[in-house]
């Protein structure tokens, strides 16, 4: 238990600050900058038949690579009772692997830095993104492509009980995975630890800063920070000092610190937003099944993509990828290229005095569980223009003067996603807008969404995105 | 959250609760006796084609229903890296289905009482089991079956959120089931309501003074209760009263309720726990994949049953079930005979003054989530004759004199398991019990099992049979 609240109250000081002996966030930018012009990454379509190691299997009807591992492109048929489209076809990424998201943390002069790598990712729209510190699949760390042993993952292997301070098995994607999930890990060390060319230590204050700007944090830091709890009944004094600082001015940061904090004052009780889930959980089903991807209805396989007959969603692509630096690497891999933009918000309101996030409870194919809780509006761009009423969609692309708390474009994985960003919103909502929501939304404070957190397939990757946007400065 | 802590009071004074002015304790055994011995079921062993609206499909390789609802027998295969077998194919019954397991609630001078039914199953080792108020499939209220509409469903159906006082999904056995789950619901009514014939009211006491005795409370009543939270930071004046006079007694009973309501000196806390099970579910793999049941490897399908080579573990059966009471009903349908006796125990000791109960982390195939929280020792009996190694298992066969705290038979799923019961042990470990335990086996209290309980996947349905006979008197 005191472990707990040492750590949590750890994260909470790293949150509130952004001094860094290290180096500062403004000098962070200028370097990330730096790197991305220094480093040329070409990614150029190919034909699936010009890829090495990877192939069509013609017998099982799927894209995989010529280990088994890594991950596989297949088909799927989708039958559901929720929304208006009762059954579809669609090609899914299907990773059955559990990969490390990894991030080494450790005080410095009493304050929570965390160590992040300046990485290259095909697929980011800027090359270089801050990443966590070890971001791995178990094909990469058991060397299935004979490459080098990923840095510092033996410091995970090897974490002592106490030394992990946060360990959550979070989804991706459910539109465009197969009940893929990661290990958000975060560990908490002691000992000196060499920092190699390319990593930073950076406060969660910084973090958060850098979120602000498009594309500079990649979403697997995105989603390990957003796991953060920062709940803390027994505050310590020298915490109290601190924030007795910061919440003097009654900003929206300082709202979403009291609504991270404050667990009384919540309009549903925990146990009643549990039940609201569940609830959804038992009305709706999904059932999937595999399918040829020469086979799904709608979706075509040619010889340099494989696409939708209208050209909406996604498609699938071969590329050929060429990193230039100091020696030329290159590889070739599919990589799925979105058609649309998309949009993902939070409209949040001040009810009893705390802040409330609209959250929707959204069934998507390849969800582990159903139903996730996602954001208040999560679309295609697409979605917008065909005139399709989306609750709270106009709230969003119509804000009211001074209500936009957050806008800025995020990447998606860009080792699987080819330039795929979202535009990342929150909104806050004033006095007039209304709390009676329907039936699949409800209100639910910073401090219960860290709840749920914790456990397994709860919150979808979007509105965990969001999360981590939420900075308290 | 004020309704929150109303209803764990409500549930705590309920537990501590014998009396009851509708019926007594030993009134209700009388009364089961005597439904038991008036009422005669005959389950008849057929041939499969004998079966009325189940049979064989050849080309998708199950046993199922010509509605195509209920449940189908299908085959699998399971590839594991845990344990000593890592690959193995068996039967597996196939329910997709969410089915309600729910209990009416209703205070009657300031107690609260929950509606039991006296219900017939054919698979019941006596005949007459206490089951929810509700027990139904999805098939059973939509009327697949041309009967009659479920009685009571309406409350659950139009229960208000206010109402609705537990609402969990929880898994069946996973070594029977594919990812089966139901949803445990508990309303709480203030109106009045008909109670029918064979249903009665019962404080929760009652209920866990009877689980005391073999086979008299099913298992859809058990798991349904075992969810039950009675966690209580700011206890009511009136059951501080209640309590006062209860823990005066230093009895395993008292330090129940002090390991419910506790939430310190637990040894450790509920994220180090979360961590523990995350590590697990990273480690190891659980693959399944659907393969006809004529095709699974060492199993037969027969004229008149579904068995393994070495006549193990199950077989599934063909019966006809024809039940004499007033009128004769019958039907056909498939069930599953256990071929040997399970049996499942908790191992619990004082650690820092408060119980803790030993969780064993157990993969089954079946799973929905690779792997849940077990009891300390869960096998099937012919696991000990053959002399394999368990952990633990020699701790509950040779228990020390006096260390026994509970020790009943109990049914398994009446309507699915042909006469199937486990013995149910809790045995209270003393001071020379080691502390240190095996990685997969962890301690924890019964507040944080509580805690775990109100999530999807965390406790299986063996170790919930033993909470709920965890009785406070």
């Amino acid at each position: 238990m005191q472990t707990s609240k040492i750590i949590k109250t750890a994260f909470l000081k790293s949150a509130l600050t952004e001094e860094n002996p290290h180096i500062s966030t403004s000098a962070v930018i200028d370097w990330l900058k730096e790197r991305n012009n220094a480093i040329k990454v070409h990614v150029n379509k190919i034909r699936f038949d010009q890829m090495k190691h990877w192939a069509f299997d013609q017998n099982r009807g799927l894209l995989g690579h010529s280990s088994g591992k890594f991950f596989t492109i297949e088909g799927m048929n989708v039958k559901t009772n929720w929304g208006k489209v009762p059954e579809w076809e669609q090609p899914i990424i299907n990773q059955p692997e559990v990969g490390y998201l990894g991030i080494i943390t450790k005080e410095f002069n009493g304050i929570l830095y965390f160590l992040l790598q300046a990485k290259i990712e095909p697929g980011n729209v800027n090359n270089v993104q801050l990443s966590p510190t070890l971001q791995a699949t178990r094909s990469n760390y058991t060397q299935v492509h004979k490459g080098k042993k990923p840095m510092y993952l033996e410091y995970f292997q090897n974490a002592s009980k106490d030394q992990v301070v946060l360990d959550q098995l979070q989804s991706e994607q459910g539109a465009r995975f197969l009940r893929k999930r990661n290990r958000n890990i975060i560990i908490k060390i002691e000992e000196d630890i060499e920092v190699h060319e390319d990593f930073i230590w950076l406060s969660l204050g910084q973090i958060k800063k850098l979120i602000r700007h498009d594309n500079l944090v990649n979403m697997d830091t995105r989603t390990v920070i957003s796991g953060i709890s920062y709940e803390n009944k027994n505050l310590s004094i020298q915490l109290n000092d601190f924030l007795t600082d910061v919440l003097i001015n009654n900003t929206f940061e300082t709202g979403m610190i009291l609504s991270a904090l404050n667990n009384s004052y919540s309009m549903h009780s925990f146990d009643q937003i549990l039940n609201w889930i569940t609830a959804l959980k038992c009305s709706f089903d999904l059932e999937i099944s595999s399918k040829s991807i020469y086979e799904i209805k709608d979706w075509y396989v040619e010889d340099k993509e494989i696409r939708h007959a209208k050209n909406k969603y996604f498609k699938v692509i071969a590329t050929e990828v060429e990193i230039e630096n100091r020696e030329v690497t290159s590889w070739t891999q599919p990589l799925v290229e979105p058609l649309q933009e998309g949009l993902i918000a939070f409209i949040v309101k001040k009810i009893n005095g705390v802040y409330h996030f609209l959250v929707q409870a959204k069934l998507e194919c390849g969800n582990f569980d159903i139903i996730e809780m996602a954001p208040t509006v999560q679309c295609l761009t697409d979605s917008y223009s065909e005139s399709v009423f989306l609750p709270f969609l106009s709230d969003v692309l119509n804000p009211k003067p001074g209500s936009v708390r957050f806008d800025s474009l995020q990447s998606e994985e860009g080792g699987r996603f080819y330039r795929e960003q979202n535009r990342n919103i929150i909104i806050e909502a004033d006095d007039e807008f209304p709390i009676e929501v329907p039936p699949n939304y409800i209100w639910v404070t910073l401090n219960q969404l860290n709840a749920f957190l914790k456990f397994n397939n709860y919150l979808n990757i979007q509105s965990r995105s969001l999360i981590s946007a939420i900075s308290f400065l």
